[in-house]
């Protein structure tokens, strides 16, 4: 007689959208290593075989005709290679007939067959998700049956919303409940995961199994961090973050207690954040085809943090830093951004914009604002030229307190095919740039990734700062006009980032900001520039919409897309 | 005793997203010539006081509480003003405590009092609609009873779907369907509108009163056209499109027939598409506190048509062409660029980029699509020179086949913060340019705007063609390297636009635009350049989300809002 335990295969995969045949092939090879594990069930994060989000890809009904038959022959190939006793567990789009929307799906292949399969019920529309605007809710809950034992399934949103099939499941009663995930990283969120799936556990009073998805996909970037929690808190599983990841944990006998399986360490929060903008560039470029990234190097902490995130994510020989120094550069900017590439081992070029400053003014004679933004501008045409030139992703080196206060030019510094640290407070910039040296010498690795510059540094010495100690601490400019500082503009970042954090995070409004203690002129001043620097950043670019269908807000494509017709 | 008939006043007006003040001044100042005309019931658009569509303010508390202080103020006004007999039917967000998001609402201001409201059933959230994600809907149906007379009450989406509300006012029993409407604009939309109206006039057996706001706003177009239907679909009113207006209907005596009010003028189908074009520009720059544009005018037909519609929309005396002629632009495109510029009264300024492009290239030596790019981002550069230093917004020349198909150089040719005619196949370019030209010769208003440049042309003698018949006729030509035509690089226009038409708008796909009857070899091709070209516009710019709340997809807020807290 056979035992009752079941072996669960935790196949914390990094998919590509649009990526069918990528897709299906990984979950191929994953459950060829789960089976010689002695796997049971192999599971895979929310709509593996479409990759997560698909956004408006929803509605194409070759794309679903597609992933339709992808999970078919999926199914036929793991039996072919003698795998059809494994329960593999995958999400995938919907395709029912008659519905006007597809659905969010999780499928069961098993003996070559495609089982039936469970609709996600609660489609998240908030935040970053579109769901609700592109698939049709489930109704029924589902339970699996493997020999004997009763497997509930739900999906992402489905246990963050009371009721619905988790409350169902409670009452028909599961032996353990298992979530299929594609949840995107947010500071703190994992400890969320872990608190909200202890809840859940003691609801249908099973243990609860949280398999996340993993990799960067467009401005999404995804932790992984999957998890088996028991029905009492106790943490039975822990999965890396950040990386793909194959672990186990079985379902004791019926009357048997759980062990605990292995718990990956957890990260501290410098560490997670720099770890998450890494990933995110790495997959944005390894998923969009480029090898190699271009960005203009200032000797500023923005352009140094982007530059040695970059050399961790694609090598610093697949880095070019551009030096485009004018008559408002100071010798030590100059020299911080070269000693910063040779730590780096980047490429490093400088490009002089003063004559090319004098030839356009020769013509306009600008002034003022005009003037530095020229300067700006400038320089996002260099950056564009060595793009298109040779092949390499521009990278923007903005981080959210000057794009949220409208701090920077647009065509100008803003020129970039993907912005690595636009979410980063400028506070949290110095402090991952001394996190980054810190590593560096330490030699830590990062999500499989070990930090560039800790061998050698600045013309071959030895580096004990890979981003130059003066990149760090010298005040901020952006070196548009003789003496310029940020402070000029801005309340000093220290009080900025708290106001910023309130207005944008937190969505405080005035008397709220007042009443959070902040003075009402710095309050007027930094919710005046957040509201016209959104205003400026939404305007560009713009028009009316005369035929059915345009570019705009009608098709939201994913970016990174492998579907081909 | 009484007449029971009603008197209906349409005020299709234009409203600002955040506006509070101003669009409630405006209900005040319609409401009184309404009163002066003998109306009992004055009827605005949806979301009168807020503006539409509000997006993600609606999340903000403060704005919420802002538009309800304002309805109970205006209701108190129309009072002491003399006005509280009249029942004003006006739109606005709802404020109700314990729901976790607020409503799309439509309230009655009478006798000083705000009235009961009527909430949105059916909430879109297709296409250019996001209103799911930000509102909860309603779930009652309403009727209005005057003077004994039942009106029940829809907003807009409510009558495009089946069932809910209009089907309950059906079985209710209602003298009249009166629905307020922010229906945004497409080709052929008005008889679509009428035709529903038909039907769910059948339905309830009553005649429905269409009232759809007007203007532009962000990157839509309100196209008005009100109107009135009988329960046997004979059209009893219609106002104009494209401009604010007040028309009356009156909903005749119980057992009386109606009696058919005005009928606008149809518009033809140029007309209707030029005037919508000028009319989204005309309020962008009215809304965001633009007097004038900058173009650059190459002698193409693409910018000679934005600056005829600029021209239209600000005065000819408002518009800033600048002609940036390179080593590969021919003498005919730079006369063709000053004629237009002179038949428009626009202002006209040369800027060569040879001498700029000469000392790029001292530094950089670009070859190929590179320097192709180079150039128009030198002209990217001045554009935005000319905007910033002039206050001027920045037009953007691209129609949507070149778009589609990728052929713009981003941050170069793509500059602006408007793109009037990115939603106009070339083919349509060409056709409007011409009835441009037909409608200066015949002195054509269109929407209250008197077409510019039919009293005198080129040189001070009288103009035949505003827009220089070179300029519609000559193969069209980036001028980027010598002897460049865009048909080296696309399909001729004629057949592209249809592709384009078929798998753009009509989503076919590969197999379905090969059954259309399109050869294989361009069907592969525009399919390649236009998602080609959708995932490099999708790209810029980009990050990561590392924090709660970012500023891409988080916040959804619209582009022109006056609301400050």
């Amino acid at each position: 007689m056979k035992t009752k335990a079941i072996r669960f295969a935790l196949a914390q995969i990094d998919t590509c959208v649009g990526d069918l045949e990528g897709n299906a092939g990984k979950v191929m090879e994953y459950s060829r290593r789960a089976a010689v594990d002695d796997a049971d069930v192999v599971v895979f994060p929310e709509m593996t075989l479409t990759g997560y989000p698909i956004e408006d890809l929803a509605f194409r009904a070759t794309f679903r005709r597609a992933a339709w038959n992808t999970a078919d022959r999926l199914a036929r190939e793991l039996d072919e290679e003698g795998l059809g006793r494994l329960y593999v567990v995958v999400g995938t789009v919907g395709t029912e007939h008659g519905s006007s929307l597809p659905q969010n799906r999780l499928v069961v292949l098993h003996k070559g067959v495609v089982w039936a399969g469970y609709d996600k019920h609660f489609l998240p529309n908030y935040g970053v998700f579109d769901e609700f605007r592109i698939f049709s809710p489930g109704t029924r809950s589902m339970v699996l049956e493997v020999r004997g034992r009763r497997i509930g399934v739900a999906i992402c949103e489905d246990i963050w919303q009371d009721g619905g099939p988790v409350a169902d499941l409670a009452e028909r009663g599961i032996d353990v409940l298992l979530t299929i995930n594609g949840s995107p990283y947010e500071e703190g969120k994992g400890s969320t995961r872990v608190d909200l799936g202890s809840r859940r556990a003691a609801e249908v009073d099973a243990p609860l199994i949280y398999l996340n998805q993993v990799g960067g996909q467009d401005d999404l970037v995804f932790d992984g961090g999957s998890f088996v929690i028991d029905r009492d808190g106790t943490l039975l599983e822990r999965s890396p973050r950040f990386v793909e990841d194959l672990s186990y944990w079985t379902l004791p006998e019926p009357g048997s207690a759980s062990r605990v399986s292995t718990l990956a360490a957890e990260l501290d929060a410098d560490k997670e954040v720099y770890t998450a903008c890494v990933l995110g560039l790495k997959d944005y470029m390894a998923k969009n085809g480029f090898s190699g990234v271009v960005l203009g190097l200032s000797g500023g902490i923005d352009s140094a943090l982007v530059a040695a995130m970059a050399a961790d994510a694609c090598g610093g020989d697949h880095v070019w830093g551009v030096s485009m120094p004018s008559m408002y550069s100071s010798d030590g900017s100059k020299d911080d951004a070269a000693d910063l590439a040779r730590n780096l081992g980047a490429h490093y070029d400088v490009q002089p914009i003063e004559p090319l400053f004098d030839a356009y003014q020769g013509q306009l004679g600008l002034e003022g604002v005009a003037a530095e933004n020229l300067q700006a501008r400038i320089r996002g045409v260099i950056v564009m030229a060595y793009s298109n030139s040779k092949g390499l992703l521009a990278l923007a080196t903005g981080n959210k307190s000057e794009l949220a206060c409208g701090y920077s030019t647009i065509y100008g510094d803003a020129v970039g095919g993907y912005a690595p640290i636009k979410d980063l407070l400028k506070t949290r910039v110095w402090q991952l740039a001394r996190w980054r040296n810190e590593a560096a010498k330490q030699g830590v690795g990062i999500g499989g990734i070990v930090v560039v510059g800790n061998e050698s540094g600045s013309r071959g010495v030895p580096c004990d700062e890979v981003i130059p100690v003066n990149s760090i601490i010298k005040p901020p400019s952006a070196e548009l006009r003789p003496g310029q500082k940020d402070s000029d503009s801005l309340p000093e970042y220290d009080l900025l980032d708290k106001v910023l954090a309130a207005y944008i995070e937190h969505a405080h409004g005035r008397a709220d900001l007042l009443a959070d203690g902040f003075d009402e002129e710095t309050v007027d001043t930094v919710m005046r520039l957040v509201d016209r620097a959104e205003w400026k950043r939404r305007q560009y670019p713009l028009g009316p919409k005369v035929t059915s269908l345009a570019f705009g807000r009608d098709r939201r494509l994913p970016i990174t897309s492998r579907f081909r017709e």
